[in-house]
């Protein structure tokens, strides 16, 4: 008998039609025989009307009972499609995450699971039952509701798949599965049918949204099988796991972009040792985040230092680096707000030399300026100018062979 | 340091507005140096919302996820109210009835509190906070959520001001106390400044709507000190106590009506043992409440028997004791559904005499046939033509003495 966790998010179960839905198809899983355990998200809309009810009484809102609050949007969901399973006459029962129990620490807003409690789930199982269980929740060692932050409820899924040792964990969303690239940009894009967990984490940290990056680390550290599918089309979506697949594999997986970005300069900087820190520590006292960052040594014992930050916060991180020049004693700082990273993301990579120089070469042939350069063992960014973004996505797409398959 | 319980229902914590205004309430009270647990009712609204989903999955829904479901009404306001004190500068903490906890038995949507655990609020009052718990609500002894099913909010506050041992529970409402009789059929009736448990009991269960009779007879039984409060007029309201309060104590306290009645009536039934429950029998197994019940013993040695039910229950009613009439041999079924129930309610009742005929004496000077009379230790009902109820209302106020002081 398999054991899968189902998770279905907020825009799955946003209305009673849909909750419906979710049950029939839940309730055909198990009458193939297999043990299934739900996380459900609130309906959509419900956390926007929760938070701005909040936000009316006070500002900010305490974070404790902001989770108290919070909570109760996956609460109506569970218990609704507890219902619906029950009116197909497929026996359920609903879980709050503290009821589970899904034991955090007690960072209110974005707690961290430490335990989870399986004991009246593995009933409930034994016993032909189907769980459902509130995603985004759980409770601290004095009884206080938490929630998770931000795909919570994907986290709380992988979490259960990991305690229960679930055969596989499905993630049900709005896209059928990862794809080698963005279709909306490259409409030969193509659906993978299996991701290594690497690659899914540089992937989703380079602007793939299809899951969430704690999710995918967290699934990858307890060797879960995750697989990401449409709630509403059929198919098998894709595989995210540990094995490296086929045979005669691509020599990389997907290509990712992210439009938002936007870069900094500050130079002649006296090359002392420190001056690195010196410079990003006044960004990061601004909670800004810092993505690529480059250093060059220039001819002059000065150095160039260049980092890319997100588009939002580039005029703050402009002032806070113009004081660091007149401290620092450096010559400029320059800026572009107008530019874009791209990147190809493969586990090839690692046994495969060239794929650097076959990457600056299409470029290149495309007319493409890079701008800057960052690598990892199995990925390569670039940030090329905005307008780019599209040619650049298209050619290297071509290039390493993603297409559809025409047969 | 006086402790007191505060429960506010749906209509006094409907609005964003509404729950800021009722926190300036608590707030006040507090920074007198009371300790205040509130209690608190689901935003009016939120549950007909979340039963309708409820009834468009499954009829009837599954009453565990039922419980499930509308808990999380209660849970959304107290995560609102807390919200608002700490907008003041108001330390305050919310707990579900899991949190508290409320033990109760596990017969969902109707479920009787058998314990509560109150550790962690009276930790809260002696660090100075308020404390915000959800009504309606508590837990079963295997971690299930339940609810208390009608009024289930009065019940809680009033089982936590008798765990508490607090020196008063507050029922904010849309009514400022409770008054001799309903103002809208006697303008003169005049608010009550004390009235016994007893009184408040007859007359709850007469059709005075202010209390749920459940939190009336926990009251009493725990001898939690109640008062009833307007949520947006100030003023003293009504306080429910053993006390006999004056010495020239007015002979009776209210009168209580309702207009929702009818009667049946069977004659000719042969007298034998066991003839009423013969009759009743067949009507409780339709699930239909008797109030009132009269049996007279005719000369033939034959019976007529008397009784009344809700006016939507006639028809019902009637079906059923036809057939009873042919079983029985009896003579005729006859009925009226266009009468109601007046009745006068007091303690003063108890120490003198004559108050049933002063009763009958006003009624007949006013051409008001009486129907039935039915009479208890502190209580005596009559059951006259529809038409009557206002003047009888009006009559019995003014010749027992209830109007308004005119000083």
């Amino acid at each position: 008998m398999a054991v899968f966790v189902y998770k279905f998010g907020g825009t799955s179960v946003g209305s009673v039609e849909r909750i419906k839905m979710v049950a029939e198809k839940i309730k055909k899983a198990r009458d193939r025989g297999d043990s299934i355990v739900v996380v459900v998200s609130a309906m959509s809309g419900e956390t926007n009307r929760l938070t701005a009810m909040a936000q009316e009484i006070q500002q900010p809102p305490n974070d404790r009972e902001m989770d108290v609050l919070l909570s109760t949007g996956e609460q109506v969901t569970m218990a609704l499609l507890s219902m619906a399973l029950h009116d197909l006459g497929c026996p359920a029962c609903s879980y709050t995450g503290g009821q589970v129990k899904i034991l955090t620490d007690s960072m209110h807003t974005k707690a961290r699971i430490r335990e989870i409690d399986d004991t009246s789930i593995r009933i409930d199982l034994d016993e032909g039952k189907v769980v459902v269980v509130a995603g985004f929740q759980g409770i601290d060692d004095k009884g206080n509701i938490t929630t998770l932050g931000r795909g919570g409820s994907d986290t709380t899924a992988v979490a259960l798949a990991a305690a229960l040792k679930a055969d596989e964990c499905h993630i049900y969303t709005d896209v059928d599965g990862v794809y080698t690239t963005d279709p909306r940009v490259e409409p030969k894009a193509r659906r993978l049918d299996k991701i290594t967990f690497e690659e899914m984490l540089e992937m989703a940290s380079l602007g793939s949204k299809v899951l969430q990056i704690r999710a995918v680390e967290f699934a990858g550290k307890y060797n879960v099988a995750l697989r990401v599918l449409s709630s509403f089309k059929p198919g098998n979506g894709t595989l995210i796991t540990y094995e490296e697949s086929q045979m005669e594999r691509a020599l990389i997986s997907g290509i990712a972009f992210n439009r938002d970005e936007a870069k900094l300069t500050i130079t002649g900087v006296p090359d002392l040792p420190g001056v690195a820190s010196k410079i990003l520590c006044p960004v990061a006292d601004k909670n800004i985040e810092v993505d690529m960052i480059i250093q060059n040594i220039a001819a002059d014992s000065t150095t160039d230092f260049t980092f890319t930050v997100h588009r939002n916060d580039y005029q703050r991180s402009k002032e806070a680096l113009e004081q660091v020049c007149r401290d620092l004693g450096a010559k400029e700082v320059t800026g572009d707000d107008r530019i874009v990273k791209v990147s190809i993301v493969g586990v090839g990579m690692r046994s495969h030399a060239g794929i650097a120089s076959t990457m600056f070469r299409v470029l290149a042939e495309e007319g493409i300026n890079i701008r800057m350069i960052s690598t990892s063992e199995i990925k390569i960014s670039v940030v090329v100018d905005e307008k780019y973004l599209e040619l650049a996505v298209r050619a290297l797409h071509l290039a390493f062979g993603l297409e559809k398959d025409e047969g």
